[in-house]
């Protein structure tokens, strides 16, 4: 059955009022579902009795304007994708919806959680957009849990700060990043390479499970770790913007890899701006699966 | 029967879920109440089922470290005032409670709100406090109906600011200044003044008066209204910070009183820095009233 759409929050709290007695898991998004998206989605149909995704936009978390321009927007067959995969109601407000006029507030996360990877690269404001927009939804959602996808590393870590430090009573779930065949992380973004970028892009799970490997070979510098990354990019002709290993918590820089590290890049790749990321941790091993034809590149 | 005292937010939350059908008043304080508080508290009972108090003295939104050193704490006294008003719960915490080590996160509202007045003299980072604690506390509590003193109105007009934006789901409600007998608010503060500086601060009150006769009598220039103010003080050798006329939603300055104003002032009396203000509505006529032996007053 095709999930409902309402445009509002006051529709969408009309809606989820009968269910507040059940358990509700939320999904936000940006549209342009893919894979990752559904396992997010399937993710919430397991746990709860009501599924409800957004769909937004959000023009306050883009630097660039060229970058929210060419953001892509397919709603119809967002909302296909989202029924099939067991979404009960779909919210996906206007801008003017979320920021009406005379909107003044804005929830920010400060130190080294925002301060480095993305929020060196894009600015704070960046996440200043992501907490603002992520607590607007939960408090209209008011879900029991909600799923966020391990490619945005340190927009989970920004998410879960926020929530633990106001208190919003949400149960933030973290699912793996989900990746085609040859190892590339799903990204809406993914839609506006060419296929010979597209063929560059499998650099970069590649050069990440070269790090998952030295890694398990007993490498714990972590500039070292850095290092085999950015051969990798460079081999393939990829500038990485950057390439960094820190504290998969705090996100601090870190001497060793001691306790769980997150290992994150950004690299441009024809127009388009990728990110992906690896927790590497001792003694766990989850290596990134690359299919066997991309395997034989250099 | 005296109120149960709650000290973490889960202790709160599960003395809460069993009201959770029911309707929840809740009177956000930092202490030393005085019949300002107590009034709050009787709207608040007189409207739900449940009434909520929470005594926190945020050091957050103090600037000068010796007001918040020397800022009252009467806990005992509180209890056992807020007991006889009705008040059901009382939720205390420890700083360490509202701000564990790594907390990281600020709501703040920008623009003219948190610009003027009280943000133009305590700085803005006196309003991300408020908004910041207020917004934690009302997540935590979770009321139905919130209940804040007209004296603190550029707060008021902060919190129902971001209590819009964010989308927390609570009624904001705004109740009259109380105020002793001479007309001076009443506060927390006021416990600091000598007798003699006491006696003085009757001309706050007295100024305000004034300005509202000047009001009621035709002027509308915002210029005149706050001289007028000024006059008063000045002869009663009070020095204000600051004396002005905005327009009472967006705080922005205006040309005329041609819609509801707020005239507010704060102004240094001994070693105490005390707030007040009046709205001036065309067509509403509010006079503060002042006791008949304070009239005789220059």
């Amino acid at each position: 059955m095709s999930p409902r759409i309402v445009r509002t929050v006051a529709e969408l709290r009309a809606a989820l009022a009968p269910h507040r007695a059940s358990s509700i898991g939320f999904v936000p998004t940006m549209g342009a579902l893919h894979e990752g998206h559904l396992s997010l989605l399937r993710a919430a149909r397991d746990e709860n009795a009501v599924v409800v995704l957004s769909i937004f936009v959000n023009p306050t978390q883009f630097g660039e304007s060229a970058d929210l321009d060419a953001y892509p927007r397919t709603e119809a067959s967002d909302v296909a994708l989202a029924g099939g995969a067991g979404t009960d109601l779909i919210f996906a407000p206007s801008v003017g919806e979320m920021y009406p006029a005379g909107f003044a507030t804005t929830v920010s996360v400060g130190g080294a959680i925002t301060g480095t990877l993305e929020g060196a690269l894009r600015g704070r404001s960046h996440f200043d957009g992501v907490a603002t927009v992520v607590s607007k939804l939960l408090l209209a959602v008011q879900p029991d849990r909600a799923y966020f996808g391990a490619k945005d590393a340190q927009q989970v870590v920004v998410v879960r700060r926020m929530v633990a430090d106001l208190g919003i009573p949400v149960e933030i779930i973290t699912c793996p990043t989900s990746r085609d065949a040859d190892g590339l992380a799903r990204s809406s973004r993914n839609t506006r390479l060419s296929p010979t970028e597209r063929e560059l892009a499998a650099a970069i799970p590649r050069s990440l499970r070269a790090a998952q490997d030295a890694f398990a070979s007993g490498i714990r510098d972590p500039r070292r770790l850095a290092a085999t990354v950015r051969e990798h990019l460079v081999a393939a002709e990829l500038e990485p913007e950057y390439v960094e290993v820190v504290d998969a918590d705090s996100l601090e820089p870190i001497a060793q890899v001691a306790s769980p590290a997150l290992l994150a890049l950004a690299v441009r790749v024809g127009p388009v701006r990728l990110i992906d990321n690896v927790v590497l941790a001792p003694g766990v091993t989850d290596p990134i699966p690359l299919a066997p034809t991309d395997r034989s590149h250099p």
